[in-house]
């Protein structure tokens, strides 16, 4: 889907000369997020600066039946941001302001352009918190994480995008602009199409404006390392936390493959891992009184020595935290940037991880891959990098994708489900028939039709080839 | 609407005989809820007794284009279960097994006819907590939460029905099952329709099942009642205890009048008012350790000192605790069994509160009309009975609705809502122009058309009459 000349004319009259690109380095800039190493150009990338130029390039696009795809940090890792059809690029990045911190009704009102940990720091500076943190979150924009419903460590205790996004601004792919609900904590007026539009992945409007809710800081964590002999005992020890009655901020699982890549290739993380130490729990516990967090890390030890796991290591220091989050966050870098490689977000009920562990490695021996688990395993989230190393091109293009089939099949057996905060995007939506039905599809499908009739809006995305 | 001898027959089929109710006694029982005096009879009501009959029900409704209006516990204040088109009223009482409590992942899965408060107490008896408590908790259905988005004292702290469901088992317009989504705690697997469902008052579906996430039990609270010398700094006083960094877990407005109601018509409630207290704040602190309880008692203290207020009322006892709360729930109750009255359930960003009390209070002398105001303050949330009194009935009919129109375009103005947890319903659906523009009531009107092309489904609710 090319550009006609008339239309990119029609564009710099909308957006001006400077923002609107059209040679190749430009669009393959904007061709490719975190996804595998794919990258799809637009044809012509776009960078309005305010709502009323996003509305007028949608119903450019809308007009001239040409995709658009909004594009915001490039972070995404199902390829919600890839220009598979071509067409306009619109990047949210000069969308970049944050409007209004509302102290008085703990708000802020943010444009979609906004790095995620510029949210965050510039609501702290208020002593405010925002608690929604993906592991991009130094790039990734809040418009993606609206767009994916991202979550993250401390999502286990605070919850996903979605329990923050309280009113959205949003462009229809018809150049419309509306308002889905209002700036309130609670709202039971009409069908809520702000969940609608979280997670939705850019496919039925674009967000140009979000009001998301705040709460008071917190200041204190506590923040340890756990070695287990076992995988299995390691994924078993996240439901017996909960269960006694412990909420901890963050419960992140990593295996031993998972560790190594990142300690070997991550610079500055010096911990001691043992050649036994099958996986390790990351476990931190938040609040505002250190007498109260000593408790519950006390509970957690408590939990913890009913399983085989070597001593305990508390970060004392900032430092220490901050090496232990970056061997955690580095994990998926590590991978990347040594392997071709194929991410899944698999999740299910948190009891049912060390099955899902279990199953997984016993796909990957039949199909022979080798694969590195991690993840928020405190929400039952694993995120699985599958690694090519040595399968051919035909094994990994024809045969790994069964290996994956099974693997989701295996999670939806276990009441789990495709993605828990990547979005299905381009790369899963042919696995979507795993977990839905026909029915359930149709109802999307008609979704995405009602907003949007031309099927300019982020086209190819969500929902699978055919059903 | 009514409905045939055919159609009547076939539902015997379907349910049993025992199950099908013509006679007028049981119509009209089932023709109310708890919206003003309202009786609108179905022609016949269905008590299906699992999800295959309700679905086979629904399948005949839709096949003799007949209306079907989902009525559970009759708790309802927007006239949501009214069979206002006649047809089939489908009850969900017997829908009422909770299915599983499952521990090992916090969750219970339970039919929709079960009463909140049976839940409630059921997983607590397994040290969990559902902290979902509306004021009707005793009598109303999970079922009808689910449909309302319900909320309660306690969703200030800890959210409402949309944030605890993770899936749900729904009968479509169609007859058609599915389930929305999956028994986990993160899901960004194509649009969110278990989101949709929520809060779309039985007119997408009928919910036969759900899989709720609970939480760990919290065992100790404090509540205070706090009487202030002027309304208006009872509800400045709400933003500055968030502001100080406190979420307490229940922060509870009553007007003077609001009590006056309460303390003479609702017994057992022996509370010291004094005649110059003319607004209370009910207040609850909760948590699993009591010296930090006291610690945030405290920090509310510091803040309250600053406002003109009487001496504080802390509930000694669970006695004292359950007779506040009597007082607080029972106003509604007060109003409703001594007067008639309309309820609107206006919400707003909570430091608007002192702007909404007062513009109501003064759209109110303007019309004639008094008023009685109390509700969920920490949420914004304020419930506005008005009260006939001596009005006439073409002032009551014609005239009220004007300034209730007026009351909603303050809230609006405000940045709030037509409702924040009751529903839009039969009642409030000509004032939705006010809240959304045409093109986003059109989108809505879409979606109930591809759910339900031949709106059979509570046909005559949430959308305005036309528009």
């Amino acid at each position: 889907m090319s550009v006609s000349k008339e239309l990119i004319q029609k564009l710099i009259t909308v957006v001006g000369e400077s923002y609107v690109f059209t040679d190749i380095e430009t669009r393959n800039n904007y061709g490719h997020d975190e996804t595998e190493d794919f990258c799809f150009p637009p044809s012509v990338v776009v960078k309005p600066g305010c709502t009323e130029e996003v509305a007028a390039v949608v119903k450019l696009a809308n007009d001239f039946y040409t995709a658009v795809v909004p594009i915001g940090g490039q972070t995404g890792l199902s390829g919600g941001a890839l220009s598979v059809l071509e067409g306009i690029g619109l990047s949210t990045e000069r969308l970049n302001k944050i409007i209004e911190i509302d102290e008085k009704n703990l708000q802020v009102i943010t444009e979609p352009g906004v790095i995620t940990q510029v949210l965050r720091e510039k609501v702290a500076e208020k002593d405010l918190f925002y608690p929604v943190d993906p592991s991009s979150m130094g790039s990734c924009f809040i418009g993606g994480n609206i767009a994916e419903n991202s979550g993250g460590a401390r999502a286990v205790k605070y919850g996903l995008t979605k329990d923050y996004v309280l009113n959205l601004e949003v462009v229809l792919p018809t150049g419309e602009i509306i308002w889905t609900g209002a700036n309130t904590l609670k709202n039971s007026t009409g069908y809520n199409l702000t969940q609608l539009i979280i997670g939705s992945e850019g496919t039925l409007g674009i967000v140009t404006k979000a009001v998301l809710k705040l709460l008071p800081k917190v200041s204190f964590n506590i923040l340890m390392l756990v070695p287990f002999y076992k995988a299995d005992q390691a994924c078993e020890a996240v439901s017996a936390i909960f269960r006694a009655g412990v909420v901890p901020s963050a419960l992140e699982f990593m295996e031993r493959d998972a560790i190594d890549w990142s300690l070997k290739y991550i610079e500055g993380i010096a911990i001691d891992v043992q050649p036994d130490h099958q996986a390790h729990l990351l476990i931190e516990v938040d609040g505002n009184y250190p007498e109260i967090l000593m408790l519950e890390a006390e509970k957690i030890m408590n939990v913890l020595e009913k399983f085989q796991i070597d001593e305990i290591l508390f970060a004392d220091t900032e430092d220490q935290k901050s090496a232990l989050w970056k061997m955690r966050r580095g994990v998926a870098e590590a991978v990347k940037a040594n392997s071709i490689y194929k991410e899944e977000d698999t999740v299910v009920p948190r009891y049912e991880l060390p099955k899902l562990l279990t199953g997984i490695k016993s796909i990957g021996a039949r199909y022979g891959f080798q694969s590195v688990c991690y993840g928020h395993a405190g929400d039952g989230n694993l995120h699985v990098n599958i690694i090519k190393g040595n399968l051919t091109d035909k094994q990994w293009n024809e045969e790994v994708p069964k290996g994956i089939r099974e693997i989701f099949e295996l999670t939806l057996s276990l009441k789990g489900t495709l993605s828990g905060e990547h979005g299905i995007g381009w790369v899963q939506k042919n696995y979507m028939d795993i977990a839905f039905s026909k029915v359930h599809l149709e109802l999307m499908e008609q979704i995405k039709y009602i907003f949007d009739p031309n099927n300019i809006m982020n086209p190819g995305k969500i929902l699978p080839d055919k059903f």
